[in-house]
């Protein structure tokens, strides 16, 4: 018997790798095999996900956070295909926003993703994915655009600096400082956002509050946002992913006319995920909570439209599940496992989870061989 | 194939009727049969497991509850065997404690328990089977022995009222009035408590918390409840069970020289249970809380041990798993399922525990069969 494990990372807990190792652990034995493949959505543990599966090495890089201040990141990088991954987290991620006054949205940008960007293209890069999740900026990538050379101007033109504090009295921009090299390069973006930028479930009020957003502020901010994106959508429609990682989906697009891609379709791809599914007997997939909003392209249901295609069965383990497991079910998850075993808080679940996990995947074992 | 669902009653939230009703729904199907005993432990649900089952019928009288409040009660009655079975929380529950002056434990006896005993004997009973759990009272049983007609005095031979605040001035007993057709009845305890009268694991220091017994009443209690109970013991060593209900189960063996059995046990013997697990392809059990002093005469672990002598898989589905499973599984349950889905409080999961046990029970079967 084979057995493929391909859970995504349960956030806060485990990586895709460490809850992979988990299910290995505990089916391996003389009759069954038990193959890993890192899964990732696009947001945090998107290179990881990929440097654990195949041949792309790890290159550390220095580039600016949410506030300019150095930090040492990594990217994925793909020698035989001269393609980077990129994680926007690693240089904008939420884990840097401790909602003082600095962290604030309005002063905080996305310029060390350019840089990570222009460090790709340094050592020769063609194609860059970028992966977008879990950010704390919502800048409509303004920082990001700076440093890769596009200048910003008020109505007076005089030149503005790239925060969102600006975006008000910014009136145009130039790009005509970005080097040819770097807007011929081959963009695609990794997530599972589908949101426009502006509106009910744009960058604003979908995710503003978490990043440090005050409800009295999001009215102000969405007007902002609205207006600077009129620079960048030059008259066309908003698109789904535009909203992601606060904005810089539309400015991905905008400089690279960069491609939205679910990031397991990208991660299956790379790793030949659906013919080693078709290959096997059962799938065993997961990620920390399933709810309704896994159905927008998060990794669980990913593997199922996958596994239902040659009728493989899928058993999903999950931190908590929220809703009707009926739905999942319908779309191709044989069934979902909770991990949990108590009553208990979300801190405890997350300190106990790979206990929990194994003490799960055990009596999963049990279950499947219980009637001889 | 044959299912046997045993499911222990889920504290606060399932009988073990409904429980067994839930898996019967989830299993039986054209190639499943489910057969559905009812089971309890001595305590909460006695009764019912014991009617629910068999040719038990219910019989409804009124005693008194542990303030001397007139309650309706029920008690179990086999007019074939000429046998009831009493639940001492029916009349002296935990339920009726709200921690106010009136319902501390020294101003509270189990009354009430003697005067169902009466009520059964009144209607013929020769055995009577008392089930000692989910008790409100620290009474080591006076008020039962003094409704049975067991007097109390003082150092000046003056008569006492039975309630635990006397203690102290108690020095002798007289157990003439007590009449012979009551103390000729064969007793049966039903209790998965083993502790002793006194001590660590005894009436007050165990259980007197929840009782309303406050910290630092606790140490005088000890000693009163020591005192007192020594004229019960006549110069012999406590039991296992003494301590069982606030000390009735010393009271009872006082009085009847009662046996201390296993609750399961009792309704095992009265189900045929053994029987139908043998016969059964998996038995089904489960509890609210399975934890270490699950091995002390709970219900999962005793239906665990009748399954292991005819290698019976059990799988028991439990509100909350404490500690590793494999200890569980050492006493014969294959695997434990926790079935709570997500973070959550205790309020929270005692709320969805039918929702809750559902959803649970369709993974196991879809897991039992996932492999064709």
């Amino acid at each position: 018997m084979k057995i493929i494990t391909a859970i995504d990372s349960m956030k806060g807990s485990l990586s895709s790798e460490e809850a992979n190792l988990i299910i290995e652990k505990v089916f391996k034995d003389e009759s069954i095999v038990v193959e890993k493949v890192a899964v990732a959505d696009g947001g945090e543990g998107t290179v990881q996900a990929f440097v654990t599966n195949g041949k792309w090495e790890t290159v550390r890089t220095t580039c600016s956070d949410p506030r300019g201040k150095k930090v040492e990141v990594e990217f994925g990088w793909l020698q035989d295909e001269k393609t980077a991954i990129i994680e926007s987290s690693s240089s904008c991620g939420i884990h840097f926003i401790d909602h003082t006054q600095e962290t604030h949205p309005r002063n905080t940008n996305s310029y060390g993703l350019g840089e990570q960007i222009l460090s790709a293209c340094r050592i020769g890069a063609d194609k860059i994915i970028v992966g977008l999740g879990g950010t704390g900026t919502i800048d409509c990538g303004i920082g990001m655009m700076a440093s890769l050379g596009v200048k910003f101007f008020d109505s007076n033109g005089k030149l503005v600096s790239p925060f969102p504090a600006n975006f008000s009295i910014i009136t145009s921009l130039s790009t005509k400082d970005v080097p040819k090299r770097i807007s011929k390069l081959e963009v695609l973006i990794a997530t599972d956002v589908q949101s426009l930028i502006t509106g009910e479930f744009g960058a604003v009020h979908m995710f503003g509050e978490q990043k440090g957003l005050k409800a009295n502020e999001r009215e102000t901010y969405e007007r902002d946002i609205a207006r600077f994106s009129q620079l960048l959508l030059n008259g066309s429609s908003s698109m789904p992913g535009d909203g992601a990682a606060g904005g810089l989906g539309l400015a991905l697009r905008k400089i690279f006319n960069a491609q939205v891609c679910s990031g397991l379709e990208l991660v299956a791809q790379y790793t030949n995920l659906e013919k080693k599914i078709k290959d096997s007997d059962i799938v065993i997939t997961g990620e920390g909570k399933i709810d309704s909003q896994s159905f927008q392209g998060k990794v669980p249901i990913g593997i199922a439209i996958l596994a239902r295609k040659y009728d493989i069965p899928v058993i999903a383990f999950v931190g908590e599940m929220l809703g009707d497991p009926i739905e999942f079910e319908e779309a191709g998850i044989s069934t979902i496992v909770p991990i949990v075993n108590q009553v208990s808080t979300l801190e405890q679940a997350i300190a106990d989870a790979e206990q929990n996990l194994l003490f799960a995947a055990t009596r999963v074992k049990k279950l499947l061989f219980l009637i001889k």
